[in-house]
Parts: structure tokens; C-alpha cells; sequence
């Protein structure tokens, strides 16, 4: 066997670790279009913003030419108990595929949420906890998030309110069990906690909830309690600036061993985790330093890059959030009951978006099934269990190194893989029992999502 | 706030990986009782043994002189994809406590098994493997040592048979899918595949199964096919053996930062753990180089070190395997279904029970609800949400780490937090809801139990 000077796993030291999140619209020559108020179609203000979110995170959101925050110490110690994450090299995939190419994996799911949603979490918690609020409201759906911010909530002190959509909260009760083990309330929604959720429950007494109608409970029971503020998971841009600690080390830990990627491949629900990932290496790009092929893989039931439309649109679908621009099927959307519910989301980051529309990266659709099926394949090989939704990163790296056994390119892959599966059980029994099936939405069920983004001039 | 030299998470490089795992016995001056053939009362042969286990496990279970074993290259390789494991400073449980102690555990959850069980399923493999065979049988309670095994074989491409305990199989379906995503054969015990599972359901048809007669089914599968041997998880001297990798690793961590432990905390239910971690310092302490204070943990519903017999029994509940000399409430006490399925077991390895009879180390027992209370504390100041089993180590640790706050004095604790709590949900929401009890077994109980174990002269 030859000699492995490249480790299995590549961790840095506590030293190494990043001191600042990278703000990639610095580097943006054309900076993503502005928050809308939906009422008015001006730019959001800060003062708007700062009645749902915190002050600094409203700063954050808004700072297009600051390249770098400091990340303040006592989140830096908390990254320490779950970070640095590994960069691992995936020499028995590698083996398995008789591939020449070279695939890493920056995995994020040594952490009891089980994704990289905590490294949001911890950074809107602690601005929360600053600014001397109480606690925070959030909806979640598959539980991912919810998870995430009821550990930071735990660790700081700080009260945690969570709408988990009601079919969820009675489908997944070991993820709700998780949230109340640290602390969190947690509300299935609609509830009759909050106006709108006795208005839709008046409506539609048997509704199992939606990821809309638990957004707008959130939103409503922050600003109707004293010291509260609402946070969001995904999307905003400075979720995207907090995970930028998955690039940033990823950059950190190839260059430590002289490693120069090829392709960098991330999974695209929201955007938050492709973001974080990419945004370091597409600010190389921007400035003309180096060049990478970027690659976004989203769902074929739910695509909207590769089959959205580049609009201003609502973030929810119970059109109460700002506008944004992005790429969209429209807030109408209903995405498929598909295994990856992180990726059910009708739109996109406004700074994906713009780097997509750009031509800074790529993006693809996969279907559910082939996904599975390299998540298995991984699992054999690698011992970790994917999560659906970083599986379709999975899908894309296996099939680009198999490209490579067959043109002899030894490419240099890196892709992450942003969670564990463990609470997928469901999903992966189902394609154990060859019971999975696919989805792809037709184009009459496109049109019907587009028909439902908001009509307005320079919007058409 | 002070300087902290020392991480948070002390990780070996590759190159300072054990590359021997360490066999206590060859430094016990009185070494454990050898196996006795039930029949015969005699010591079991290589050939007897050979006839259920791989050669070389049999010569590992055996040896008792032979103070280091080689891990051979490809099981190194596999440990690299989940090894070496962080030794943790919980620095933020230490400042929860308000301890002048320091604490540190040695975190073997960060896998797909969710627990140390990995360590002896990839060795138990390879050897199986190595010897030619087809594949292995076992058996399988919660199903930690059933995932880790299946994960083993799925990265050598070895048929992996799993006789889950019925109840288990439909109350935990996820911890099936897992394996069945593995690739894993996983029977519901009682089956109709073997003539001792026949005979059950004909007498008891509406059984939910027992570990027991899982354990007599995976040793009928084993005999009856052609190239199949039967492995377990615990108890066994050879698994002890395998599992020293983690004391090994921690040793070396710890000396790499020139940290001297005080007390040494692991919890004990077929000692596989526990033996695994103090096995190299009790190996200091018995030749003369270092003294430690040890302590095993064990819970009240099943105290098989504080109020058990030091005895020969079977180390099944189906009397159909060898007798070994141990601490044993006797093969017929039947624990109560406390939520920590892993310590739930009669007995205890025959080296963990040499060393306490010895006064080499101690034992208490802890109830099930002062056991959760510590886990949800320690999962909201350090993330990790620990499994039951692991978190009767941190009661007694944060009992120890409280002491010294009272004293004043600066103990090191070490503890062995054993896996993640993550398909333990169930548990967790009784907690949660305040619906955990406890439960100790009275005197007339456990004489019940001690009235199984099997009389012969000397064993009285």
C-alpha cells in the first residue's frame, strides 16, 4: 500500500480556527439587490429590520463592503466544542469508485443537531443574548434548525420558542424530545398561541401546519412578546456570513497540505451551508486570484436554480417577509413531499443567486432515488450515515469522479457534507424496501409557483 | 479570561495512534478464571472455542501472557475514519459545577454506531474475514453493537446476520433501518429460521424475545451454515482487548499535555467499555508505576459489581455458552426494563471483575433518574446529548467534580463518555415529562437471581 502523507483526517488546531466570517458581496462587483419592504417596494431600513431582528444582525444583513467580521470570543469558544470539523479524505470511496481523482469532504455533523446549522445558531443567540433580550422565536420543520438553536439558547441562558410544523412535531417526536431535552418550548403550529394561528385553525381545523403559517407565528409571537426577537436558519445573507467557518477552514485546512481543488460541490436548499462553503473560494475568484468550478445541487423536485426564474420574491410563503431577489418558483410553490426536507424551499440566498446568475457557479438537479443510492454507497464505505440533503452533494462528487476514471483526470473534488441521517430512518427505510420514488414537477405546475411571484415594474 | 493552554479537544495525529491494543491480563498477578465447558467443568480448549469463534479471536480470548497484540493494518486503516477520538476538556460543564476539579472525557460517540462498539466489530470482522469465512451472526439488544457490526462488515464485504430482540425491532425500527442501509440481515428473535426459535414460538407464541434467546439463535445460524462464526459485543476478554484502544489513545493524549488523572470514571454493564479505558492504567498501577483511583458505574436496577456474587455462571440467559467467573447476579435475574439497554445485563467481564475483586478498583450504582438529570445538564453546557448508558459516568463524575468543589481540592477527573444519546428519544421525553422512575431490586429479587447460578464444588 502506498504511503499516505495526506491524513485521513485533516483537523486544525484551535489556533488555526478562523477569527472573522467572510462578507463575500465585498468582493462582489454586481452586490445583490436589496431587501424590499413589501408594502412600499423601497430598500428595508435598518429600523424596519430591527423590529423582527437584532441590531447587529440587522447591520450584518445589510453590510454589503465590509470584507471581514470578527467573531466575537465567546462564540469562537463555543465553535471550540464542536469545531474545528474535519476535512477528510475519502480514500476507501475513492478505492470503491476506482476513480484517479482526489474527493474531500468537509463534514458538519459531529454535533448533536447534526448539520451546520449551529454555526448560525450560536452567533444570532449571542447577539440576541448582547442586546439584552430574553430569548427568541423560530419555526422549524424537518427539526434541524429548531435543534441547532435550542442548543445555543441552552448554552447562553436564553429562552427559545419553537413553531415546528404540526405534522413534523406529531412525525418526528425524537427531534421535538431533542429540542425539550435543552430546554426549548416547543409549539406545534398552528397553535392557538399567536392571531394567525387561531385564524388558519378557525379556517382549517385539521391542518397538519405549514413551514408559512409556522414562520408567521414565530414572527408574530416575537413582536408581540417583550424582549424577544425572531431568527431564521437559512437565507438571510448573515446566515451566510456566520457559515462561512465551513469555507474558511476548508481553505485553511487544503492549504496546510498544499491540496488545490478542482471542484467544490455543496448541496442548495436555502443556500446557507453551498454559501458558507463556496463563498471563500468564489471571493478568490472575484479577485482574479484563482479559478474553481463551482457546483450547486438542488433537488429535481424542487429546482430552483436550474429551473427558477430570477425575481423578487416573498422569503415565506405566508407573504409576511420582506422581498428578495432571488432565484424562485414562487412563494406558491408547493414542493414534493420529498426525504429532504432541508432542500423544500421555493427559493434561494440573494448572494447565491446573484453569484449563479454571475456565472461564478453551476447548478444541477438530482433525483431522490439516485441520491439514496449514493448515500448508501457512502455509508458502506465512508461509515457515515448522510443526511438526505447532503447526499445530493454526495450524488454530484461520486458522478464527477467516475467521470474522471473514464477521461483518467485526476481532479481534485471537495464537497461538503453538511449532516447525519439519523433521523431519516424513515427515508432510508423506504428505499430499503425499493418503495422511493421520484418527482419531477411538470411545467404547468412550474407556471402555477411563478404566477404567484409578485407583479410589480422592473419585476415582470 | 484566562489563557487556556490546554484545548478543548485534544486530538492525536494519525501517527500517534495506538498500534497495539494492550492485554491488562499479562500484568494481573492473579489473571481471570479461565472458561469452563458447561459439562465438563473443565477450561474450554482452542478447539471447542474454535468452533464458534475465528481462530485468532479465540487465541486472543485466551491469552493471558502476551502483554501487547498488533492491530494489523487495515483494521488501523478503518479506525483512521472515526479515530483517534477526542479527549474533551469540559471546560463549560467545569464552570456550570463551579469546580476547582478539571474534567475530561474521551468522546467515542463520533460515528455512525453512535458508540465504542466499533472498535471490537471491525477487529471481530477482519478476523473473520481473514480466516475466509462468508460471514458472522449475532445478536442484537438496542442495537448499538448490531450497527457497529453491520458497519464493519459492510466495509469488508462480509454477510453480516442480526437476531434483533423482537420488541426491539418494533419499538426501535430506525436502529434496524440503519443497519438494513448497511447492508445487514436483521431477523426479529424469536424467528422461524432456527430450530431454537421454532421451539419458542411454539411454546411462547405471542413472545417479544429476550436477549437470551437472540444470543442461542446467532450461535444455531452460526453452526448450521457453512462459513459463518458467531461474535459478540461485550463481556469477552478478546473484546476487552480490542477496546483498550480507548484507554490507549486517552493515556496519550493526556501525557501529551502532561495531565496526571486522579480518578478514571467509566460506566459498566458487560465491562466492554469500561475495561477498554482503565485497562493501561490499572496496568500502571499493577506494575507499580502509577496509582489511580477507578471507578465503574453501574445502575441500581442492575448492580452486578456492588451487590452481585463473585461466581461461575453463564454469561447467557440461555445456558448454552461457556462459564465464566464473574460478578454476577446469576444468569436467571431478569433487570428491570430500565432505558439504559446496554447495561442491563447479569454479568461482568471476568478481567473487570479480577481487578475489583483485587480492591484495584471501586463501583457505585446510580439511579436512573439522578442519571438523566446529569445528562440533560451536560448536554446543555457541553451540546453532546449523551446516551443513558455513557451518562451514569457523568453523574458520578459531576458527583466527584462537585466533592471537589466542597473540598477545595483540584482533582483531574477522566470519564469515558461512551456514545450519543440520539435513538434514545423515548427516554428522554419520559424525562422530559417527569415520567421517569426508578427502580431497585429488593433482597428476595435478587436471591431469585443468585438461586440460578449453577452449583458445583468450588462454586458456592
Amino acid at each position: 500500500m502506498e504511503e499516505r502523507k495526506i491524513p485521513y483526517k485533516i483537523y486544525l488546531t484551535e489556533d488555526e480556527m478562523p477569527r472573522y466570517w467572510y462578507n463575500v458581496r465585498a468582493d462582489m462587483k454586481h452586490k445583490p439587490a436589496p431587501l424590499l419592504n413589501p408594502e412600499t417596494y423601497q430598500p428595508m431600513t435598518e429600523e424596519e429590520l430591527g423590529q423582527v431582528f437584532c441590531h447587529e444582525l440587522v447591520r450584518q444583513e445589510l453590510d454589503m463592503e465590509t470584507p471581514y467580521f470578527e467573531i466575537p470570543e465567546e462564540i469562537r469558544n463555543f465553535y471550540k466544542m464542536y469545531r474545528p470539523s474535519p476535512l477528510v479524505r475519502a480514500y476507501c470511496l475513492e478505492e470503491k469508485l476506482k476513480t484517479p481523482a482526489k474527493i474531500y469532504y468537509k463534514f458538519e455533523g459531529n454535533n448533536t443537531s447534526g448539520s451546520h446549522k449551529l454555526n448560525s445558531a450560536i452567533a444570532q443567540a449571542y447577539y440576541a443574548k448582547q442586546q439584552g433580550l430574553r430569548g427568541v422565536t423560530t419555526e422549524t420543520g424537518a427539526g434541524q434548525w429548531g435543534t441547532a438553536l435550542s442548543m445555543a439558547c441552552a448554552y447562553l441562558g436564553l429562552d427559545c420558542q419553537v413553531y415546528m410544523v404540526k405534522c413534523s412535531y406529531e412525525q418526528k417526536p425524537f427531534r421535538r424530545e431533542v429540542m425539550r431535552t435543552y430546554g426549548a418550548h416547543v409549539t406545534p403550529s398552528p397553535s392557538n398561541t399567536t392571531s394567525v394561528g387561531r385564524k388558519i385553525l378557525a379556517q382549517f381545523p385539521g391542518t397538519s401546519g405549514s413551514l408559512g403559517c409556522a414562520i408567521s407565528e414565530a414572527v408574530e409571537a416575537a413582536a408581540s412578546k417583550e424582549g424577544y426577537r425572531y431568527v431564521l436558519g437559512s437565507v438571510l445573507s448573515q446566515v451566510l456570513l456566520h457559515q462561512t467557518i465551513i469555507g474558511l477552514e476548508t481553505q485553511t485546512a487544503l492549504k496546510k497540505y498544499d491540496i488545490h481543488p478542482d471542484i467544490i460541490i455543496g448541496c442548495a436548499g436555502g443556500g446557507s451551508n453551498l454559501g458558507g462553503l463556496i463563498a471563500p473560494f468564489a471571493g478568490e475568484m472575484l479577485r482574479g486570484e484563482a479559478n474553481y468550478q463551482l457546483i450547486a445541487v438542488e433537488p429535481a423536485s424542487c429546482p430552483s436554480l436550474t429551473r427558477g426564474k430570477y425575481r423578487y420574491d416573498y422569503c415565506d410563503t405566508g407573504m409576511i417577509c420582506p422581498l428578495q431577489k432571488m432565484y424562485t418558483l414562487g412563494n406558491g410553490f408547493i414542493p414534493a413531499a420529498s426525504h429532504s426536507g432541508g432542500l423544500r424551499y421555493h427559493g434561494m440566498s440573494s448572494i447565491v443567486s446573484q453569484l449563479y446568475d454571475d456565472g461564478l457557479m453551476e447548478a444541477r438537479s438530482v433525483e431522490q432515488t439516485e441520491v439514496f443510492a449514493a448515500a448508501q454507497e457512502f455509508a458502506k464505505c465512508e461509515g457515515i450515515l448522510p443526511a438526505p440533503e447532503s447526499s445530493h452533494a454526495i450524488r454530484v462528487a461520486m458522478d464527477e469522479a467516475i467521470r474522471c476514471r473514464e477521461t483518467g483526470e485526476e481532479k481534485t473534488i471537495v464537497f461538503g457534507l453538511t449532516g447525519t441521517g439519523y433521523f431519516d430512518m424513515v427515508a432510508y427505510g423506504k428505499y430499503n424496501d425499493g418503495e422511493m420514488t421520484d418527482y419531477i414537477p411538470t411545467d404547468a405546475e412550474l407556471q402555477h409557483g411563478f404566477d404567484s411571484i409578485p407583479k410589480f415594474p422592473g419585476n415582470e
